[in-house]
């Protein structure tokens, strides 16, 4: 059985990807593809393809009017994200929603409208099973081994520091452990900065570098030994494995799921 | 309550730090430890501090006899260890053993001896936690992520390639993974072995460095991104939060247990 | 003044970046792209882009002949290359070789042909900054810690092992250091080839997994220490600043180079 | 030919690895030990062995008058620093010196005193080779990837941030690299200090965790590539070699050098 999938927000840089990912698996079809920016445009162009027989629309509405679409996927922005999940549902259409930007509220209300529509939906910060692996084994080495610091390294022009993942982390890291406040009482900064951000107790260092990507590495020390977890992020493509997962998986479940972890088996 | 502990093997580079771990700890009390070239000295002679009252004895079995212990460590030879824990159990003794070479039919028999004599004990090859956390985390991760490589380091002068915990990392995610022979079937190596040792589809590689105690890699690649778990021990001082933590936990179940991962939490 | 650049090869993967190289650059000019499966289109085609005004070419000859070509560069074929960069000098353009394959008397040669015409030339296996001064520093820190290992980790479809640039870095270290036979004597392996491969004393290891472009790492240990120098390599962009630089460099010296390193300054 | 040798502070961690190293090289004979609270007892006390016939002294004068000493290795405090040297010198022994502290006016006076003695001395705050190649290399690599950061690793206890290792690397690179203030210029810090501490345009990162000794990473960033040089300190006899080294170099030159890599050839 083929599933249809209606890509949102398919000219961005994420949206381009999903587009090439569901071009490349038989087991998903293409059928609507939203892009203001090439409106009446084959979707192939998109990616710089052949022809591929779908034509690219302006609007979410019209995607989800007109598409007999089983999924949707959305890497648009924040403050849309809540709108375009509830109207998908409505519709019939499974939402895997890669914004973040959900109330707690919001999640609730969308879980019980698929919950009635009978649908499977999820919204997910992050699609990369590696990362994930390496939040998980975080938190739970962070039962045995307290004393921790987190560094992650993304390209020079990122604007904010720490990164979202490290922050993510450094919570799941925080529930966990017991409470701890690392480090020498007397210690002292000669340089303003140089011992990181302070977050319950440890400390984030945000490296940032051109020629790096996404990286990131938690490191547990204790005892005459380090642990240490690491991922590596090389590109955007390699989130892909986990949308596509997620959107075969959506076929299969009902309710809205929050975490790409709790449908990874 | 204070826990009566004996040290087996106590010159050894193992058993002197047992000797300093329980010297060093008031939960525990130190009363017998067994080192024949030591035999009548005090027993911080074995460590180089000051006199603490316990004469070292030159056989196991005045330390069993003797002695009013709760629980002994043993850092001796394979070839004893059964003999050593069985004793043990039947003098009411829990056996903590820090060495590997039971058969499973040894370990059903010392189970079902410390059931009758309402004790517990422990086998444990490996005491880190860092070394435990990294190998259930790797054979975690190889459910998901099924390409991997092991690297492994140690000292110039380890007599054999790949370490223990190597294989024992190893074997777990073979247990784990869908069975996947990695790499380019036509592969060709211009320099023999540089494509590491083969085992169950994957490859382990041994590196020997003067400089190096004890550290190790595990490798997941895969869609633009690479996990990796790494642990690194600088010195055996690292091994014994754990055995301190086996002491204690040894006194609270029934049963011997094999693998210090059982007894974590 | 504008620096004219015939690309050579410019439908290959290396070449397609060249091409994007030269056009984005303001000092250098696109004035010939070969490509007998581009021939007759435009060489914006090559790289997805716009329109720009240079028709591909289908032989090396046209494009010597007809275009007015400072400087040509070529990732094409060893058995091509010298020919190429033979006829290149004597049509009065620079040849940028980034392929290998040459004999030590052709390269003499070259260097001859090169003084006559007053024209420089640069053949170079590798040209990027970051993988040259890896080699570099890891001659340089054999003189002072003997004791080496080399790990190289490349995608897992990669057919030869070990790397070329670990063979060249392997060649360089055993250039400087002391002779010295690594490891213990009586090392044993209980998996064949874990000690990997086995030059001029030490030991190269190969590691391939999806998901990974080209890293290389040296280790050197001895007394309580190790040093590490370790280069990440993750696309084939990464490679386009040596070429950039080369290209410009060639102006402005009269000869054949041998490697990359030598005009780096 | 042996090569007496006196060690000042004995007693501290450094001083006792010095005695150590002293005893097991054949090529140097340990002539005095200044140590107050060992003053009196033989000299093997001080590192735990047997007897060595070398009663250690209170005073640095009873050392310098009393013994034949060719060198004195220092490991004692900042502001005793430049009087040991300066006595030493005058004594006719080659002083190795291990401490900080000297003033620019102080190092050229004790040359002049060196050139008129006709003796060699060394002033180091380092003398581990792995430490001074990972700052040769960062410097020069400075040159050709200018976009850096550091990020240095020690136990939890330390009390300053960053380490003096790191700061000096930090000048090394500052002086060789074209000016250049890295980042984003509207980065903005979600939490305060996670970019680290700013140095003349780029960052350090300092991580405190129990069971590291001393480690320390030089990050380079470009163009799809990263270029890595680490160095990881086990312990103090790390550095043993390098002082053995010192020691007998001082005896084939004239004039005091400050750096140990000036001597390193």
């Amino acid at each position: 059985m083929t599933i249809n999938v209606a890509v949102i927000g398919a000219s961005g840089r994420m949206g381009k990807e999903v587009v090439k990912m569901v071009l490349s698996d038989p087991e998903l079809q293409l059928v609507a593809a939203v892009a203001p920016s090439y409106a009446g445009k084959d979707a192939g162009e998109l990616i710089g393809s052949k022809t591929i027989g779908v034509t690219v629309v302006a609007t979410f509405e019209e995607a989800i009017n007109n598409a007999q679409a089983d999924v949707m996927v959305d890497f648009t922005v924040p403050h849309l994200a809540y709108a375009h999940a509830k109207r998908s549902i409505e519709a019939g259409i499974r939402p895997i929603m890669g914004t973040t930007g959900f109330t707690p509220e919001q999640i609730t209300e969308l879980d019980e409208l698929c919950q009635q529509h009978q649908l499977g939906g999820l919204i997910a910060p992050n699609f990369s099973i590696g990362a994930i692996l390496m939040m998980k084994f975080a938190q739970e080495a962070a039962k045995y081994m307290p004393h921790v610091e987190i560094i992650e390294y993304h390209g020079d022009q990122k604007l904010d520091a720490p990164s979202g993942t490290s922050i993510k982390t450094a919570e799941l890291i925080a529930q966990t452990r017991q409470e701890l406040r690392q480090g020498n009482p007397e210690e002292k900064e000669t340089i303003e900065g140089a011992r990181g951000g302070y977050y319950e107790g440890f400390r984030i260092h945000s490296v940032r570098l051109p020629g790096v990507f996404a990286q990131q590495e938690v490191i547990f020390g204790g005892n005459g030994q380090t642990l240490k977890i690491r991922h590596d992020s090389y590109d955007r493509a390699g989130y892909m494995p986990g949308v596509n997962h997620a959107v075969k998986k959506a076929m299969s479940y009902t309710g809205m799921v929050y975490g790409f972890e709790h449908i990874m088996d």
